[in-house]
């Protein structure tokens, strides 16, 4: 997925915040799931939830506001309860077209509405082919 | 209540960016509240919510990261279904200690947990007198 | 502009965090300055910066997760030293298609890079012809 | 540090959203700063700049609005020119008072104004003994 830095996370460094990466791998999850034809919006409505349970960013360069950015993003079944996200966020256009900006993973576990942990979907676990999206 | 001006909530023209003193007034109503005898957090247990319907600010001058601010906040009845908060932040500390920062209101709905409106609970209303916190 | 509602900008209500709305205003400006030919970025760069002096939000329904939106802007000058933007946000699919969001506006000064008061760039008076971006 | 978790940093899974644990984090490298005599606004102010190069965090428990949450952080040279701070929260107050919550580490470069490596100030890889802040 492509998209824009906003003006609103940006720090007075003049690069993102960091916090915000862990904002925009949550966009880059959203669009793979849905690029996979399992929307989160669809599995939370059906109740399974994906909370993190770990986060790990790498800052590899700054990127400014109104930058265009490029994420890619890569998902597979991490053992049997829990699911790995990997992201990674390039310059998308501008004299910085393709110099790294950020990479990371998220991991979540598969839980229920009562927050107990639950068994990952039959057609979750058979989608995960690792396709990215771009 | 004072409060310290965090990184992440500055931008880059080096003061706070404009939405984060939406995020402030929401901690001076949840102080205020409490001050009064009835939590936020309580009034949403019994089934009360605050959904904010209108809100407004005017930006009066800077604050920058680990600035020491202090807000006061009001609140009264705004007809008989709607709840006024009044928040006003200035320097709490420095050499621009007294100087005002931002003033603004919200107006609150009161709806159940369906989303409905509801009658504002009589504690509620009864506890409205509008004092100030600091 | 139409824009999708991220994971991150949801309350436990289950619609859109109210300051959320701030940041979307941003990007609303953004996009209506880049359609008039003068992006903001350019406009910093040149020095002349745009703070908000008052920002006010009208919230007229609920958004959740993953929702499209389609926020319309239109800007105009506020007396001689001011610019004035109107943001109107409403749903762009689904079976609340057309539905209002939230409208408000949000009135901006020009400054300096020193924060003082400067007069609003001709190219950009001449710009403002308040055609929306869609 | 003790603090409130506020309403904006709540998802509608009903816990904090997970990018907040970094901006919390930011709270507790400013507050140990602060309590080692070399405030990160100093640091700043003096040209010495401590960019985010990698973030880590796990999830442990929940944390709801209102929830009082205590963060202990220490730092410790890491290598000869970066920093490291590790940082744990748990639950300060209420049912679930000593429950973890998070815990993670950041790791900065010293850079300067030019956003160049910088070698780091004397007094502060003095001042890094490890002391917490609670």
């Amino acid at each position: 997925m492509v998209f824009r830095v906003r003006y609103s996370e940006i720090d007075q460094m003049g690069t993102f915040y960091n916090s915000r990466a862990l904002d925009w791998f949550e966009c880059g999850r959203t669009e793979l799931l849905r690029s996979m034809g399992t929307p989160y919006v669809e599995l939370e409505a059906q109740g399974v939830l994906l909370p993190v349970i770990e986060a790990h960013v790498e800052y590899l360069g700054r990127a400014g506001y109104d930058d265009l950015l490029q994420m890619t993003t890569t998902a597979a079944m991490c053992g049997r309860a829990s699911i790995r996200f990997d992201m990674s966020i390039e310059h998308a256009a501008g004299p910085r077209v393709g110099k790294p900006v950020a990479r990371g993973h998220t991991i979540h576990a598969f839980c229920g509405r009562d927050g107990k942990p639950t068994r990952p979907p039959a057609f979750l676990v058979a989608a995960l082919e690792g396709r990215p999206t771009e």
